[in-house]
């Protein structure tokens, strides 16, 4: 004998979206347009997520998600009147900074939009447009992907309910629970012997584009957040305790790292913020499971180096949307398939860009090569940044690959 | 009390070149042209030279050093008579070939002509304008290279020579006993958990032009050398045996490696030669010491793959010769440090390229990455040739940069 407990209400969907983050929302908005019906579950409530630093440049195709499926609707398009439009970025080793000019060598911009504000864009989208978002979930469990998809959830008041749906979409992130449904998955994944110390200060702008540094004590990168706010990172220790960092210490070590004969130095101020950052390449496969597809973190991270994290869910979640819609039209789920085969693609190349520029700029301490390395980087560095083709390879790489 | 043996025979040069190698006949034809006496010594014989089976792609820029130079007089000039232009490569993976057109990428062919009848070529020249060549000589020493250099070495007759000189050039390949002679010399070396398993054979050509093979089994490298010869390799463990491998066994793998769904498959033939070949990174620095310059493998080799070697040594001589003269005219030996900075800017190219060619088509076992890894190898080929500015760089790189 068991327990009573009260019966779960019970509703039913089309697509439950697990994970209420920029790639759940952006499938909850994509399908809404498409006439589909879905039901969003997070367990973060929605002002854990808007407080969250996250990473901050989209491709000129994730602009276009945002500014041309609707999202902003009458009130003005936010990621480019509040977002920063970056023609390039700077290559600064052996104490100089290289210009590569995206919109001269491939006619791309990037935007500098912080995820957190993707995140509210959305969800005052999906709010606008009667979306049924439930944040702040406990006990969220997908059950029978593989015949009738059933999500059960306890609401905030601690009552149990139960969403039924034709697919469930797992959009829940780095440490999705959603994967550990795909039977017979493989993961494959690259652990790096380094990770990233992150901080935002209370300064003004350094310089006016990222500036990826490599220095003989390792990676820096120099980001912007807002006039007042900006956003750095050094390669550290991943045992790094965040807490042992004064802020005269952490400006001691940015400022070694990008110094150089050109005088250049960095705009100090308050560290506001303070926090060692995962650093690992991770890909799950199959990404399809009979009625339960994932999108984005869930199937896969990358280094945040490449700045692909974010560019890579949602441009997932845009495939995705086009293949479920068929998919559901037709009763054909099998067509999933193509959402696998097409997502992959980009992902494979996105895993081996966020590599490549990780390898192209930190300092890997104890590798094989060692000291052999460090010169042989600064070769690569110099042929890269001398060569027309290298560069425009760079940039397209950085601002992304066609959607096909 | 020593026992007394007859005083050396005695000569005077400006420039001794010690090894007598494609690097150092060019150095001697280059140096005779601008009017300066040079004396080669090897200890090996010209048939011992003649018959070691070595790389065989030329840059455009080696061409040019070989017909603009007045290496060939009169009698047609070899290399574009008995080489093969070659306009591109094939990479393959995924069971099938990309082609990487080098003639529409960059406007340059590279020259299949193997490093046997460059010194063949070289050695002629330098014999008909009456070079003084000493090959088969034995007991080279360089002596006194910060002062007034000696090189002393015993002659086939058994009877001791002594030459003094300006400036002592090291041209003595891998396993150069000259760059000992740097003082607080740094090496920069990186091995590879690989090697290369290399066949000549007597079989028709499989294709026109170089076969770059990335399979699951290993690369795979598909060249030629005549209508009825050709020469092909396949990365293998450092330890393995070539007396362990029939020509069954060797055509089975290499027709593994290369198989696909394009039906590609070699023509056999019988095997004439089998040997594994090193493979490793070396850079030592400086090149210069006092009157003593390195040049060629003497100060660096490369891994095989990207046809770099060869290339780097001719290109090491062309600046050498060029500042060498002006050194001797000024009598200014500080003017060789030019030398130094613009060859080993070259050199960090090349080896970053010889790397790079090498990482995007091996197996690396027992990487950290594992199965990541050869995933995502697969990625950066996808991109690479999906992308006309990725395979311009490699392009690039391959028919190699302009010598500054």
């Amino acid at each position: 004998m068991t327990t009573t407990s009260p019966p779960p209400a019970t509703h039913r969907t089309r697509v439950v979206v697990v994970g209420g983050g920029p790639a759940g929302l952006l499938t909850s908005h994509l399908l809404h347009r498409a006439g589909i019906d879905t039901v969003v579950l997070d367990r973060r409530t929605v002002h854990e997520i808007e407080t969250t630093h996250r990473a901050g440049i989209l491709e000129p195709d994730s602009v276009r998600l945002l500014t041309e499926t609707g999202v902003y609707d009458g009130g003005g398009q936010r990621v480019l009147t509040e977002g920063d439009r970056h023609g390039g970025i700077f290559l600064r080793f052996g104490g100089r900074s290289h210009h590569v000019d995206f919109e001269r060598l491939v006619g791309a911009s990037v935007w500098l939009y912080p995820q957190t504000e993707v995140f509210t864009d959305l969800h005052r989208a999906r709010t606008r447009d009667g979306g049924d978002l439930r944040y702040g979930v406990a006990d969220v469990q997908v059950h029978d992907v593989e015949t009738s998809p059933r999500v059960t959830y306890t609401d905030a008041d601690g009552s149990p309910h139960e969403v039924t749906a034709e697919v469930v979409v797992g959009a829940d992130g780095s440490r999705s629970a959603c994967r550990n449904l795909v039977a017979g998955n493989t993961r494959y994944t690259r652990e790096y012997p380094f990770a990233w110390f992150g901080i935002l200060c209370e300064a003004p702008k350094s310089a006016p584009e990222l500036v990826y540094t490599r220095s003989d004590r390792g990676f820096a990168l120099i980001s912007q957040r807002t006039d007042s706010v900006q956003r750095m990172y050094f390669q550290c220790d991943p045992a790094e305790n965040p807490d042992d960092w004064s802020d005269d210490r952490i400006w001691d070590e940015l400022q070694s790292r990008v110094a150089g004969e050109d005088g250049f130095s960095l705009a100090e101020g308050p560290v506001l913020d303070r926090s060692v950052l995962p650093f690992r390449s991770f890909v799950q496969t199959p990404v399809r499971h009979g009625r339960l597809v994932l999108a984005g973190d869930a199937a896969h991270t990358v280094p945040p180096t490449g700045a692909k994290g974010l560019n890579l869910a949602l441009a997932d979640v845009r495939v995705l949307a086009e293949v479920l819609e068929r998919a559901l039209r037709k009763e054909d789920l099998d067509l999933l398939d193509e959402y696998a085969d097409r997502a992959l693609a980009r992902v494979w190349k996105a895993q081996h860009f966020s590599y490549w520029l990780t390898t192209l700029l930190h300092r890997a301490p104890g590798a094989p090569g060692g000291d052999f390395d460090e010169l042989r980087q600064l070769g690569e560095l110099n042929s890269l940044v001398s060569s027309e083709a290298g560069s425009t390879y760079l940039a397209e790489g950085y601002t992304g690959w066609p959607t096909r």
